[in-house]
């Protein structure tokens, strides 16, 4: 079987190199080029310590024409017209950046603060919750991975919203945390060792993170009634992990028994969505360095739930995601190449 | 001026350490024992690395009838007995367990699975909120000194009880993180550096935790129409720190302003509580290694604010609020002796 | 082609699960059992909340008739029975303890504290420092998988040592540096989070740490004039990783780049050694969660040499080691199943 | 008694934040100004979260004729003018920069690329390592604090230069770990939390850090035929803290309780530097959050001695040294306001 020839845009930020991993782990896969424009003519080696000789170039130097597909691990906005171009030569896209995750371009404008360079795109994007979307996954050319916090807690709503479970008026309370890996790369106070290490703080508390739209997109669309969400994200030492808390009302009374059910039945043929057994709870340990989520139901009394959403940031909260999504796009085991 | 003489029982674990190193430094104090039943015969400074070299004694050793006041820091059980010899003996109790913080006997034998052996104290004790029940501390002999996250819990919801602003009916949401050293010394592997580094865990949640009864004992009585909580601990991969993040529904629409009002309100004259200016938030670095407390007031919307309560676990959560509290029975200004 | 059927005594250690973990990837091998005496009845993912549903046995129930290989990861002493057990019943046997790695019984009873139950098999064991004993590590039924610090140490030496360039006489220096995963699951209060995050230790310094036994018996297999050596380990708050600075004196006065080819030569066909470039240093990131050893080799003086050698602790320094051994003896890929 | 008017340049850096903190527990002293060309106009509490309210000042607007001392916390460089300034306004400088620890104009050229804009001032600097020269120290007006890793590794080997036991010939070897504080507040991807975590890292390993040239200076001062030095700096992922593992070659033999003597008896009567008892080896936790020093003498046979020297980078190794030099200017009782 031929390989599937792809491209790596922004290598060396930490998604990018946990693309480039998966890549070389995959059978069926062959890389042509990584780029880097801080790093051009260097290799992945001195910029990883534990990464291999893989050249890096500029993104004007790549062979845009031989590949099948290309992986955009750019900042939001950086990567906009790499997209657009590497539609238009043939390349099969998947972005990993905020880019093409909302379907309005005035959402873009307002969350992200200017002008989308290529609004005409949106409507074929296809925003990448693999156990959601797979079939209109499948079909596109312009995947859109969803950010790290939306995929932990609209993995974790999934089944609830299928249900029609969820109490429209009550707000819904996600209470995240995140490892400082999901802050990239760019040097900041903020994630300096000294400041971060035994430290633990909230963050963009009160509704001002911008991956409350894409998660109040998704909820709408699976939702007539969608609950208003309260979205507080904490950023704890560690490197990578993420864990969701969120507080549940359901719309009417449900033994706990019966809620759990539908968590196990939505995701029990589903290799990468585990649900665990009542009593556990899902921590930052079920999941780190893997691509899957772990989710674990606790029921408060019959009206109120405790989901506890588990992914690794870079795993299922991006790279892992974006690997799964490549396998459903070109037809592969959608496991292949990730870590489980 | 004559100096408090103290004693410490359970010297060696995380809190009686505290409480050593801030008597220490207390001008009025002189520090007559310091028990432990394993490391008895020993210095303090071979069982810490940076501690100074006071003997260490038996329980059964100790001059109870040459002090005035002691610190209590055995586990729950443990001292009910010394707690009631000390009294007897005429000292002055601090206690840091959690035998003394529930009035009622009942409460104490469900949550805490034993029966209570000396019920007939219960009525004495006094729960040590320093900034709440400062006048009933200054006269207690009895003091039972509150939980780590109690305190950061309550000290965060004061303003709001006095005010009567709880809405009665919608549960409050308190998501909060602590340091792994409010889980002890005694070993686990839940505490096994290999599986708590890199790792971060909820808890008893789903409403077991054994503070809750603390919790809702206060609110009780302080509110006639106390909300219902829902409590989340989590554990989180630093030695020191607490924060609660919490979740309010107000029984009325109020102005942010007017809300934080009651926060700086409350607090102005209080040298160990710090309410944050509008746009930060709290984080373990506000108070960790202090004996303070911080907290941050966000607005959601007219009915939902978003409390960040922080503490360090061993200080104002423990060694801290106990020192604060002795200081406030034996007459000293509040904060002799304490990190701020 | 047939797979090779293994079986993994001790699976729920450190050592062990990463074992598992290996055989997993490994397209040649099935796993026919997973012993633990404290979890059989259980399933691994219980016990290590990544782990996937593999079921424990006790290790009076597994089927050694069964099985071409097993690996023992039992702690020393307790899997020396099973080993000639396994031996006898066929099985060809990797053992990741230091029961087998000391040729002579006396040196274990040195060392270990009691005398070896199978000293009849000791002549048959070979020791598995996969580059330098690869033709032994071949053609045996035994394996003596090697220590973590001897792996970072010896691996480093081996260039000067089969070049004669140790001067006999001066102390050649070992200062090494591990994760805390190197001690094991067992709890301590030497590995209990609080005491050891933050902190770093020495430990075992001057001459009495175990593993000097296992450096100074190759030093002496592969030198007629091996020089005395100085170990001391130190225990650092990382969860996987280690790294040894050796400062050596050189026998005669070697140009800096005359030393370094002696290292780029020796390993320049090895896929798991890397000799880093002039100017870079070893750290544990160059080889953290993978099964491969950095070296980096800097002058001091035409007569002294500083090598910094890294090695991820579980991984070259434990399983990864194990299972190259184990490629090496069924003739497969020597990679395969490994990270890298 | 008038207390001493003090100031500090450079108070936001981590070493300025130390000695804001000492100053602050200093019952002697008031604080006059502290600088920042950062956040000048700011409070110290909003760039350190658990920091007081104390205005930052530029450094052109400081009442420099109306304090008694100044401690200088700028980089090296930086401050050279400013001491020079200080002292001609009459004020006692502390210096915990670089620029006047080296008595030669030439070796600062040498070790720091630039020429020294202030030589005339370099005979009247007084290295200030407390214990070793405290006469001197008492007497003058420019105090140079000396570097962590000097500190560190010369109150070691003071009790060795002393009594004329250091071999002349043999390299004497520091292995050095310290905290990531070390590094200062300016970020670097070194110092990034996702790099530095789970990481151990040597760095200007081969005689390329620039203490080396404090540490030979100091040695040559206190011995006649001082041994080459070869120091070896390793980063750890922790926030402070510094250990130096020393290897000693000794003149002649010497039996371990004779050696260990010369320490015990040079620092008997020194509040701030601890000898440790026999068979303890020092930690960081020996001296984390403190100003003291504590040693641990190992015999690895009658010519070699293991040294762990372990002070907290920040304390005894800037911060601390620098009241403890402050007090003894200034006739205080040498501990006050440090912590011990």
């Amino acid at each position: 079987m031929a390989k599937v020839k792809t491209g790596v845009y922004g290598a060396t930020g930490y998604t990018g190199f946990e693309i480039i991993k998966r890549l070389q782990r995959h059978p069926h896969v062959s890389l042509r080029f990584a780029t880097s424009q801080t790093y051009a003519g260097q290799s992945l080696g001195r910029v990883y310590p534990a990464g291999r000789d893989i050249p890096l170039v500029s993104e004007q130097d790549v062979p845009l024409d031989d590949v099948d597909a290309v992986f955009c691990c750019l900042p939001h906005a950086a990567g906009m017209t790499i997209v657009q171009k590497a539609g238009e030569a043939g390349a099969r896209v998947i972005d990993l950046s905020a880019d093409f995750r909302l379907a309005d371009a005035a959402d873009y404008q307002t969350w992200y603060g200017l002008e989308h360079a290529a609004p005409h795109l949106l409507p074929e994007a296809v925003y990448g919750l693999s156990e959601v979307n797979r079939q209109a996954i499948k079909a596109t050319d312009l995947l859109a991975n969803p950010g790290c916090y939306p995929t932990s807690i609209l993995l974790a709503l999934y089944p609830l919203l299928k249900a029609g479970l969820l109490a429209p008026d009550a707000p819904l309370i996600s209470d995240s945390k995140s490892g400082v890996s999901g802050a990239g790369r760019k040097l900041s106070l903020k994630t300096h060792f000294v400041e971060t290490s035994e430290n633990l703080s909230p963050y963009n508390i009160g509704q001002t993170h911008r991956h409350l739209a894409e998660i109040n997109q998704t909820l709408a669309a699976l939702s007539e009634t969608p609950p208003p969400v309260i979205f507080s994200p904490h950023l704890v030492p560690v490197n990578r992990g993420m864990l969701s808390t969120i507080y549940i009302t359901l719309a009417a009374d449900t033994p706990a028994a019966q809620a759990r059910t539908l968590f196990t039945e939505t995701y029990a043929a589903e290799p990468l969505v585990r649900v665990l057994p009542p009593g556990d709870l899902a921590t930052f340990a079920h999941t780190q360095r893997t691509d899957t989520c772990a989710i674990s139901v606790t029921a408060v009394d019959a009206r109120h739930l405790i989901l506890c959403s588990s992914i690794d940031n870079l795993g299922k909260g991006a790279a892992g995601q974006a690997l799964q999504n490549f396998n459903i796009m070109f037809g592969f085991e959608e496991t292949t190449g990730l870590f489980w």
